[in-house]
């Protein structure tokens, strides 16, 4: 099995198409990455200020671009994640400054002073997270995911940070061993870009950290060819989902829940309005990120509702 | 049992101080509502356009206001919902031309034809609801919960439509039977407000209709003295919820996390920036709706991750 | 010539129907207010913090409700501001803590520890204002507006600090002497509410409060039969406007813009996808408030370009 | 003088560090600039639909990236517009179904029908622009300026279509002869972009289109060494200016008047409390763009009211 290690020199900071490929994967192929956590792996118990360890834009360092063979504009990727695990016995937590769901940021400006910074480590060990020895939380369990995911646009490099239509920083928990991910082809060969493990997170990622891990990842990648989409779509046994990126949030919500309908009415023959009325009864949503430069909204569909395919 | 029996007559269109109260309540009696749908029932299988039925402001009839003797400024109200019976054997569900979240409103203008107007009558049976006799969709359960819920602000009235921080037409499927939704109180007799009964909804409504019915509830409300709350807070069995109300939607989100965390730190001893940092790892989210004048996002904490409350 | 004149006990802090008229006035008939200012007078140089001052939801006092006579639902109210006049020799600004358009707010929730209060006191004489006698910033010209000004809602009574398609607190500079407000009439006698005199104000308004002050207003109310407006409209020597409050603060653009070309269809026959391309080459925007609860924004058409109305 | 003249095969569609510069320029040195309009020249009075005649990324084709002689990360560039003249006779303006201010769009989707496509050719001739023949409007001056000017972030590339912290497609009239723009440098070279002449425009750009023109430019560039923006400034004979961009359009107008706030305390030693308060009572504000992939917002303090610089 090909295995693609991830090292600080070799890492991307940027989802587009102007690096070379670290490999390359035929259709089909089962594949291991091996990922940094998104400071570098260069937080540990020592360190107070995140911000004094990392320097902008060098943060969340990426696998890629991988190249998949036959890949050509106008293809999907489905990226099968069949298994993360740990390569540390332990998770980064932390405050940032001016960085978070419920703080002032660089896009959210006001004249307030910063929160103050903060690091928490949190051990793993036995698929179980202890959140903090001094307060009594029960272990929380290990459920781990991709933060990032995303192949190249056709001429934009957009940051390792940035979510977008083409996948990337959105902060998914749905990205997780068993589900898969449909992802556009703007480039030959794709140009698939991952990183950013995450052992446990909330909806919202609201401090904007999860509880980050370098990863070994088990995958597989098939090529779907002339299946054009503009924006990511996922699949499980529960649900058929949809991902849209956005600001204000509700721009996002409204991405997913258009790609959810006409997901419904190309493949499953309910004409939109049918769908958009019968998403009101049963859609599910969730609240991947509101911590980065747009967020992510999941919109899910239980599959169990779904009339045949037509 | 006291029962309090809404008629279009009688009905609330704002939630304020203005209206004379429709009953009086004791701390802790457990009394029935029966409320009409958002339509006033006024939409049957021979309806094609709600908006020609329909009289603005006039819609969505509330029972209220209902005066809980003893409450005073400053105190909260926790309203136990003990159950929702439909009464009647359908529920009604619509495409409203310039309402909803996928098409262009009064408050999101533009210059877009409006989207068809489009009527849905769902059959109720067995705590089963039929979307549609033509389509192959499975029957979707009965899980009904209170579109609007809310208590009078102090010199406010507040159409029936929107919700707040007085709570209001949050479209939140956790005010449902089994959970105790608490408000808080501004005047003399708190001025309870109900209605808006559904018996299904999807996360965010996003068509703007769930499936509307006329509704037996009963309930229970609870005086909870010296409690002030700025926004209404939500129990289950599994989750300790806060709801947040605005627009956009992160100012919702926003919101109610930092509802959520103030929660944490005040009764549960956990220091604010470690709950946020906690909350980045196990909350979970509900966007209620992206229809209403403002937008509603519920942070739920689980249960199973707290400490003992100090 | 008649003189309503308000004291701190006549108040009104919110604009709806429940209040009785404080006088009553015909068409066309010229009459005189005497408006508090938002802080109903109370602050000196010798006040350090507005929030210990004022009590929620008692700010922002206005005169009102003017009873129009005539005035029907789907009318009009034309109200031309003939001159306005300060009745102090000081303007009041301030920073409130938890108040403006750099910081966080009730609204826009985080994390951050509030702003330090501050109040300025502004010396006006000679239609000049010193912004302050320690720095070396040449005088302000007295350029006096109303903050606030409305007509009520059939049903609801909305916050004498809120914005919103009634009119109330835009912030508009707009609303000036010399020009002429149009407002829609939604109940018998049309219930005009006028106040928060400033004697000059930046665009945005941003840390949220002018230059404050009390004042004595000369206006002229003419009654429009059968004009029914969804949202304000204002008319200069130089253009006619349209005013939209809403949030995120394009939404509030989007109702301007739409209100404004709807309006060049309907009077100046200019077909409306005509209208937004040449609004596009020639409108100008203000960004009338950042900082209520709902942002408002003028949209602006030089009267220069307008063909002949139809 | 050194001519940069731009052609379809040499133009940049995205602001990055990736492309070969196409010319060197000394600090201080003038120099001319030709660039093609934002459609690439390619649009007449044949022309019904733009969205068939460019292919999407390959839009708003712009001049560079010229290489700024000893320009480094952590300097600026002062960027004075001498002139703009215009090579063609005529502008062009255009609805774009799926693209502008008011209808639904990529970003904000909805389930309403796209507006039909439509273009308009407004000739331009003695320094006035006709925007129709048929309709009677007053002709429209001549009042140029680009849309389009931005630097090359350090790893990301951005595309032209997008305005951000390094400048790129703010559509803000204030980029014009007369006045000086100061962008941030993050590589060797500083690679500046230039592009989208407009002949005249309205705050907001509302329909997304200007009268589009290719052009002469004559430019200086000045390099500031060691000034590290974060943001675009722009400096008029009357005021002194910063742009934000960003969704909502409140953050945008955040960051505006945040970096003006900042420039008034480290330059005029205005602390900023004060600055924030002064800003409340003298501050304009631009709307420059409600169209763009982000929204630009343009906050400007009137000299007049500027104390010395210390």
């Amino acid at each position: 099995m090909q295995i693609i290690n991830n090292k600080i020199e070799g890492s991307a900071y940027v989802i587009g198409p102007y690096k070379n490929p670290v490999a390359n994967v035929k259709s089909g192929e089962i594949f291991q990455i091996q990922t940094l956590d998104a400071f570098g792996n260069k937080v540990d118990s020592s360190t107070s200020d995140i911000t004094k360890l990392i320097q902008m834009p060098f943060v969340n360092p990426l696998v890629g671009p991988i190249y998949i063979e036959g890949a050509q504009k106008g293809d999907s990727l489905a990226v099968t994640i069949i298994s993360i695990e740990t390569s540390r016995d332990y998770g980064v937590s932390a405050i940032i400054p001016e960085f978070g769901g419920l703080c002032a940021t660089p896009l959210t400006r006001t004249l307030n002073e910063p929160l103050p910074p903060k690091v928490m480590i949190h051990p793993i060990k036995d698929n179980s997270i202890t959140f903090s020895t001094d307060l009594n939380i029960p272990p929380i369990p290990y459920e781990p995911f991709y933060g990032t995911i995303g192949t190249s646009p056709e001429l934009e490099a957009i940051s390792s940070l940035s979510p977008g239509s083409h996948g990337g920083n959105m902060d998914a928990a749905d990205v997780c061993p068993g589900n898969t991910i449909i992802l556009p082809v703007n480039v030959d060969g794709g140009f698939l870009y991952i990183g950013d493990g995450h052992a446990a997170q909330g909806d919202a990622e609201i401090c904007g950290v999860a509880t980050e891990i370098p990863t070994t990842g088990t995958l597989k990648v098939d090529l779907v060819k002339q299946l054009s989409l503009t924006n990511p779509r996922v699949e499980s046994d529960e649900f058929i989902m949809t991902i849209g990126s956005a600001r204000p949030m509700e721009d996002a919500a409204r991405i997913a829940f258009y790609e959810l309908i006409m997901w419904l009415e190309s493949d499953y023959g309910i004409e939109k309005l049918v769908a958009y009325q019968l998403c009101s009864q049963v859609a599910r949503v969730r609240l991947a990120n509101m911590v980065d430069t747009l967020y992510s909204v999941v919109a899910k569909f239980p599959k169990k509702y779904l009339p045949n395919k037509i």
